[in-house]
């Protein structure tokens, strides 16, 4: 299977060059990207008045949350929690989390994600809803014992049938890492008991880590630490650590989290939403901390919109610094692409030759992209995920011209609200 | 001329319930709304599973700025105005003024926006692109004489020009307003001389007003009074002053503009990407001011999306006040429909019998829009201006499933793109 993309705007390579160029896939790594390839292709696209680029990252989400997309907005974090997300979340079964997931996944590839970071329960769905889309994922099973035995073992058992689950499913686009929920959800034991296994099975961890004040100030109460000192002092913290949030930290906190190379997750529309702070994008960048992006669940942003979310994180350190230059779009198109792809060891992220081919195409052709003064400007400040019209991933046309191959779009739609009918009903 | 919508969810009335009902419009005006219409219309559009909501008012605007899209972004202030900004704007002629202006016009009917509010020079070119689209809007030269007598004069010429050009094309949907640039930049005469001028003509104003802390400081320092003060002292201030960004604003302030009836349009992502501040939403909103939504220039921005703009509002208040019920959806969905109206005295804004048929149709059968748990909440969090399909303006439909009736969509692309190449050349 080859494809050939031709008369497309490039950005190529790691420092964003635009190009004028051809790109040539064959299987699922791009073998070329030339001025004009004139060697034949199963498919040949003509991208004309189009950029290509990299395809986004969504390193933190919950993608089956879609379900409860607009259910309960602008209340206190308590209140939306106790009296709406989690009565909801209790009734939840694997049919709502499969179809849940799926709309999740149409969503991302219609905006352009090509990976997905999550978190959830019932997590086989959400695999299999991956596998039958053609997306690249890393699911997790999220942890939480609060402390008690039994509910540990449950919650391991359920991880360690995760694992087996996507082991046996043997797709080279859907890796299992683990779940921990967070310090304050989770005791040192789990803790412990994750990094052991992390390391024997040589999977990955992600984890929320000091996304409110409260949760800092609960840990400092409990350990006598800040939490990323609790999670260093247990072994805990690595390269293969991907935190999400990150708004609540000393520097102190982020000097470890820079030489233990964890990579931070921001989520500037649901921290917003939520109220939970503004995460400090300028010490962390100064430490050399590696950011990446992500929309986190539909309930606190309500999309999955990762060129909506560059736009915003430009936006919010700049207000919140009183500096223009702050969050520049370079930095920002990086946090949502490349670093990502780093985060996750992952060879993608950007468009070069031998990179796995996981890109989209975006049609210029739109007033709010015209003129074209600049192509990275304008996917930050001006684009939206519906300005994506072709989506690839692993070297396969998931979407071309705002058609998705591989999914039944109109029969999830019809899926999603019937599920969520009978939940309120 | 009449047009019947039918099988929609419609956002009626100023407490927005969502209704399923069908919409007669005739002529300019919604003359019927109730569950099923059987009288026959000129047109029929059937909107199942679509959503009817008024159409946006977007209070704030430079629509030629289209043309400076992208061009200089994450910059200083001074170095972007001084050496991006008015370099570029001191070339701009005639032509780049229409073409640009169309530009912007059509950005606004794709993204649902039905009135707008501008300020900038050779406005007779915009208010022949408007024309032509079939817009609403109210159009002002913004004035600046840094006290400067002479250039005064030729300020009040072009201003009476202007308001001469609109008063003979004659347009029903084409208003003048007198455009002050700033207390900042235009002297008390002149100031004064708008003053009297607006009330003998009947004609509103607009201004730019306490968006930066230095400007505060520097009519502080001129005056010995805080800006809205100074207008104040002038007889400046009243229910026909529609004022811009109104950032750093005092208590005494804001007592005043609730007094006066001045209107604050808030035009977040500008105030956050050129890191001016936080308009204090909640201090007004309590104080009782009308509170309009815009989005400013292009190249402050850098799109005109008036529903990415109701999210970042929405946002931006939360985090600031570490408080995530402030600016709910229902205040920030009148901001952006019927508080635009009422600055502007307009029988518009909301959707009911007798008022203007200015309205859109926004496609709800799409993924990030699925489940509909919350209609207002969707067009708030989730939704963007491409969800938009159909945009009608006084009694016209301007775009149908997509597809701008009234403009050659094509050709403005092209000229937008000509047009900046010979600017650079």
């Amino acid at each position: 299977m080859s494809i050939l993309i031709k008369n497309g705007h490039i950005i190529y390579g790691e420092n964003l060059e635009v190009i004028k160029a051809d790109i040539l896939i064959e299987g699922n790594k791009i073998v070329e990207v030339a001025r004009s390839i004139s060697r034949s292709a199963d498919t040949v696209i003509d991208a004309k008045g189009k950029v290509i680029s990299p395809g986004f990252i969504n390193a933190h989400t919950h993608s089956p949350m879609t379900i409860l997309r607009g259910l309960a907005d602008d209340l206190p974090l308590m209140d939306w929690l106790q009296n709406h997300v989690w009565p909801i979340e209790k009734r939840l079964t694997s049919k709502h989390i499969y179809w849940g997931g799926l709309l999740g996944i149409l969503e991302m590839i219609k905006g352009g994600t090509t990976t997905f970071v999550d978190m959830y329960f019932h997590m086989e769905e959400v695999a299999k809803a991956v596998e039958n889309a053609g997306m690249r994922a890393y699911l997790s099973y999220g942890m939480v014992d609060l402390g008690d035995e039994e509910k540990r073992n449950a919650e391991i058992e359920e991880t360690l049938r995760l694992l087996d689950f996507i082991k046996k499913l043997g797709s080279p686009r859907i890796e299992f890492l683990f779940g921990p929920h967070a310090p304050y959800t989770c005791s040192p034991e789990l803790l412990k008991w994750v990094r052991e296994k992390a390391t024997e099975t040589g999977r990955m961890i992600t984890i929320h880590l000091n996304e409110t004040k409260n949760e800092v100030r609960s840990i400092k109460e409990k350990y006598g630490m800040t939490p990323v000192e609790f999670l260093d002092d247990l072994g805990f913290l690595g390269d293969d650590v991907i935190a999400a949030h990150g708004v609540w930290l000393s520097d102190e906190e982020i000097e470890i989290l820079a030489r233990k190379g964890v990579t931070i997750v921001h989520n500037p529309a649901s921290n917003m939403k939520l109220a939970s702070g503004v995460m400090p994008l300028e010490r962390l960048l100064k430490a050399g901390v590696n950011i990446a992006l992500g929309t986190d669940g539909s309930a606190s942003n309500n999309n999955l919109d990762m060129l909506e979310e560059m736009k915003i994180a430009a936006l919010l350190h700049k207000v919140h610094n009183l500096n223009p230059t702050v969050a520049d779009v370079r930095t920002v198109f990086k946090m949502a692409t490349q670093n990502g792809a780093k985060a996750l060891h992952l060879n993608a992220g950007v468009i070069r030759e031998g990179a796995l081919a996981d890109l989209v195409i975006v049609d210029f052709n739109r007033p709010h992209l015209r003129p074209i003064n600049g192509v990275i400007s304008h996917l930050v400040y001006s684009a939206n995920g519906n300005d994506v019209e072709t989506t690839i991933v692993d070297g396969k046309i998931l979407m071309l011209d705002g058609e998705v191959l591989t999914l039944d779009e109109e029969k999830i739609l019809g899926k999603a609200e019937e599920v969520v009918k009978k939940l309120a009903g």
